[in-house]
């Protein structure tokens, strides 16, 4: 029944795939080259089952995206209060590559423009460039649940031109923020932005996030909570640069994007999502990253105010009442994330059953995007000669146009004993 | 058992009851005038129960905590487009009662600054002033639950005293942004920032936001859940001031402060928070009120960062495996919110079963106010002659210090097969 | 002689004449009804001699030049502490009727704002309004040498459209810069605006500015030379807006624009000048205003710190060796304004000699307006038959290209030496 | 007769002597370690004449106030239009070594922050660092009228603690405003910083920028005057810092200091002053140099917008209406200039006359910095057995309080008149 699941994220892919504004990042020859049109999206429920569309095996480098994962390593590292002293988490106002820091504190604004971001490499403990490389490569890789590689190119040609990060790094010098010698942080930093993805191993990173920093493909903790919290907080305020309310406000998940043409995204608790389309806007953004993070967001319901409304919707109880007559009670508001997991675990149950029960009496709200999965998981046991029974007292699920196709019943006893006679005479849904 | 939140709370307000920082507003007599020491928190659950604790009964004019309200008003009457035409989302980065719109757009940055708010008090529809204000005096009457009443005294001297509030309506009026006669829509402003409000009315008020719009309490949807989400997406950047990047870091509330001494949190999906301490910080925002907030954060993990990754916690099942033996399965990460939601559901379910046994062998994460509620449950199990069993093989329960007095099982077979024995021997915990 | 300074500004009208850009301001129907043609420039020396060209007839409202001399009211009538307790002296950076005060000090930015105008007119003492505005009538008066006139139809339109300004006094009001009732200080104020004036009345104040107060065509002393030392201070670096390095560099006279189209510009100890175009910029400045007080500035180097150097290069002595021969010897830098007092006094005197000997020897430098302007003397002389003889061992006066037509000596000696003779000849030049 | 000028710059600089605010720059040893008691106070008039008071013979190191020179030279090597291109000239509301360019044209606000300045060291041409250094250091020689030396050791602290300039200088790379290797013209600018210049020193550079260019002492011409009018301009808006309207109003002398102590003030067309006092305040301005710049304009009419009514109050005419009597006619405003000009002619024509006439009928005004030195005239020539007649029919000179000991006619005729009956009588004063 994954395919309900795949069939809206390649509805979404192709929606946008015309798109062909913005251009491709021209600093460096290596971004300047590559195929404009490589579009992907991948998706990773909270327990570590991807989705993928478009052209997810595309390698491109990791970029900013690497931001919040450098500072979650210095977070996990030195404590929250150490890196406090040298990093702000307030948005900017700025673009991302300003060299400035905050007039008050004189340490850069937040960790997601290049000043914060290179004040966090410095922060990554070892004795030598190399080893904080090390150290960054593992907790990254960590994140993806695989080994990362470098682009040795993108990394000299990033080093052959980076001045205006330079000039920040002097200036963080300058400042007491960075110590040590500037250059050894850049080379640290040039080397993390070199890091080469793919859009699922952003959207695997991402569920790390979501889950609290544990690995749900691998089952590691790559970090604790408190240092996810930190890290998605300022996401949600400093990600995706200035338009802060409006990006919350439309998108609703903490997210970082990419020159490379990568973005992160992440639902609390529930989704991450890595998206990748090289051509930018003119602030950096994918375009069709962008696109696809809003289409998401609204026809999914995928915003972390929304989500938290989902949180009392997953399975309230399942039960068999008799052999092969199981029920799926649900209760709160069912929205796109508590109905993927309702149709994986029925489509997993499969074997155990004629009959399923979906009983969502209890159910307070339910949007287009859950009562579209739904529909499609009848017609799915439908095409397995099994039978979908709903319970649905209040009509939320049948309305005008919608296409449950199976039977409904007022309370569970009436399905229930609906569901008996039925595989007493032999079945016939 | 209610008893293991309501102490909880208690304990948070003793905390900060000592706290004398701050001073009362002073700009009308009759702010001057109240009692410094009053000190209030209410707690509504995502189902309408409400803790109390402190001065709860004490009424306070809600000033600026009046202006999601109104902003959700104007969504709900006119749609977002037109809002959005006339009023911004994105943070102002200037103080609440700044003469000052977009530079750009020329329409008030956001409706949590006076701007914002007149120009939404503005669009509420209406012939005159008092169809205006009748029509506000419903909405917010009808997120409390109850109807709310006018202080004539706090009224009268707004009016007279403001001509800052003044200087901001003709500019909106130069600006196009305000139709009309600009002492009109300035007295429909001064009136709903004279409605009188109890922590309790706050908190319940809140609770309607993080149900989508639903008052659990009476069970009437007062606005729907696009309004509200995009109500709470201007609170989570606009609503504590300047402070975003802290605020969202160190709370994870969207929220909204009045100069009379409230403060009004949403944990979008689970709770309403209102609290009640008239001492105001430099920025107008009550000090003891911030800080309660901050500790309910921190100790309950009421962060909606964090509250997302509870949203799987809640009771996946809960089935009768013999008569008198309850399994309460759990799964996810079990927070507060989690735990308070399982502790009242054993608590209402008490008369049905004679041993309960808690199956925690799929909990991801617990926190320390999850554990210290379940030790809490245990001990109430206790002493009305019950038995509590725990499956948790993994001992995230049971750890050193903790309290969970009851019997500890590695699986859910071994724990009935237990409970069968003991109640067959007339049982004895 | 006065026709060569005639000559000059007839030439720079023309060379702007043929310029359609710009809008005229639209918000009041007086000021879209004015006809866009209107172009008029007027010039005051410092001892009161006005040349004009062009339509200086007409009259338009003085608008936002009435600031500067509002504002030196109020250092004459209080003194500067307590101006300056109300309104700062620096660039505000934004527009001129941006409704703000200084961060800090919650004060008008500077007096060219219309906050800092609007706090000014309510410092002018007096009863009533109609005091207040009496008392600066007469001010204004005094400058421009006549009785000058209210617009009445401006001055109800400007009442009646007035929001903006509206918001300003409120908000002044609020901070406690402004005292008593807004609305009475806003009609002084939109009175004052109202005043009707030419260009070269316009003149006529500017040259009472740069003659330290005194009006040199009444005599009459109108306000003290610390007051206009504050005045043109602040016009020099808040007067025309943002860009006052560029102003300071390209143009360097202190200056105020009105939206009425007009144009005051002050050469401090040197001229007064006034300009009209009712055709604005998008800053609101008279588009060939501006253009004009560029090109005087560069043609006659009428900026003030070329002005300084110029201070040495008037008359250092004017004797006479014998009858009918007269020694004018100058030195210091020759430029525009001290040629147009050479050239003046030569005419005045040209009844008392037959040769006039012109004595530059000691002169540094000498610009083209200058040299110039000596060439058009030269060629008067000779036209009364007379005859001009140049004390030029340098040569810094003849140059290619130039036509001084009359007779050059290396020393004064040889010149007068060569004048007897020819005196004694019958003289023939 | 010159000591008048001396006792008046002696009394400034006994006001000051006895302030001990600020602190020594201690960013480097060589600054840190110098004498903090060190104070000086240079004046050169228009025609080179140095009047010297304090230490001034103490050598510090030029820092900031290099700028305008190296801007100036910048203009003068490649023309303003490719300067402005690169550097441009509005304030930048930030301190002087922020690392900023302005938003729109990717330029360093001003020449006179160290953005701009180390843009301006980039454009001297040369095809080394050597190279470069060497035009600079030529020019500024040109300016003092003597070589200037190399502090060797400042030079290399400044080389080995210049993090912050270089990020100026990479960011500058990044931007494309500075061609060439960053660490080349940061090399140029560390040295022009490190060249070594007394206060009088810096009173001669001032007073050849006063001069259009060039140095009076040495006749030498070092730049034009387009040149110095656009670097004064500079110095009038951008100069002090961020309170130019303050300084601009209370000063109004172009000037620019330096953290080596020193400050550099010109009166264009009149004087240059240097002065050195190296306790500096928060802003980096040397304090009692600030002061001395303060006093100097409210004491002696140092004022650009006074300076320029000055312009016509030199002598109109000297001449002998008979043997041994000398009259000189002034007009216009008599301020501290134009009286230093009368004094030092009548002392140096004294072999000449037994009686000085002089005519003041015609002044407009007369400060009371020119009424003192008036006074200290008369008694001059009272003490060289010779007697001064005063013309002045108003009584601007005599005046309550005032001890201009001669005697005083009411027109010229009656003055010569008496005079030719005094020298007659064997004349007896």
């Amino acid at each position: 029944m994954a395919q309900l699941v795949q069939q809206y994220l390649d509805r979404i892919l192709a929606e946008h795939a015309g798109v062909s504004d913005g251009v491709l990042a021209d600093y460096i020859p290596e971004l300047a080259g590559v195929d404009p049109e490589g579009f992907a999206l991948s998706l990773s429920s909270a327990d570590g089952h991807v989705y993928e569309t478009g052209s997810t095996a595309v390698e491109f480098t990791i970029q900013s995206i690497s931001k919040p994962f450098t500072y979650a390593l210095a977070l996990d590292s030195l404590g929250q209060a150490a890196v406090d002293a040298r990093i702000g988490v307030e948005p900017s106002g700025e673009a991302f590559n300003e060299i400035s820091v905050d007039k008050t504190s004189k340490t850069p604004k937040n960790p997601m423009i290049n000043a914060g971001a290179i004040a966090a490499a410095s922060l990554v403990p070892g004795a030598t460039a190399d080893e904080r490389f090390d150290a960054l490569h593992d907790f990254y890789s960590g994140f993806a649940g695989r080994r990362l590689e470098l682009d040795h190119d993108v990394y000299a040609s990033e080093k052959a031109t980076g001045n205006r990060n330079r000039a920040i790094a002097y200036m963080l010098a300058s400042f007491g923020v960075l110590e040590g010698d500037p250059d050894e942080a850049l080379d640290v930093y040039f080397r993390q932005c070199s890091l080469k993805v793919t859009s699922t191993d952003l959207a695997r990173m991402a569920v790390t996030l979501a889950r609290g920093g544990v690995n749900p493909a691998t089952g590691r903790r790559v970090t604790n909570a408190a240092v996810v919290k930190r890290t998605l907080s300022v996401m949600v305020t400093c990600g995706m640069y200035d338009a802060a309310g409006d990006w919350v406000s439309a998108v609703g998940m903490p997210a970082k994007s990419g020159v490379g043409g990568g973005i992160v995204a992440v639902l609390p608790g529930q989704l991450g999502i890595g998206t990748y389309s090289p051509r930018l806007d003119a602030k950096g953004n994918s375009v069709r990253g962008v696109r696809v993070c809003r289409s998401l967001s609204e026809q999914l319901g995928l915003h972390f105010l929304s989500v938290a409304r989902d949180s009392r919707a997953t399975l309230r109880a399942v039960y068999e009442p008799r052999d092969n007559v199981r029920v799926y009670e649900t209760h709160g508001d069912l929205l796109f994330s508590g109905a993927e997991l309702l149709v994986r675990t029925v489509d997993r149950d499969r074997g155990r059953f004629e009959v399923a029960i979906l009983d969502v009496s209890r159910v307070d709200d339910i949007d287009d995007a859950a009562r579209s999965m739904l529909s499609g998981m009848s017609a799915e046991l439908r095409s397995q000669n099994k039978v979908g029974y709903l319970v649905d007292p209040d009509g939320i699920v049948i309305r005008t146009g919608s296409d449950f196709e199976q039977v409904r019943y007022l309370c569970v006893d009436d399905a229930v004993e609906a569901a008996e006679q039925a595989l007493r005479r032999g079945f016939a849904g």
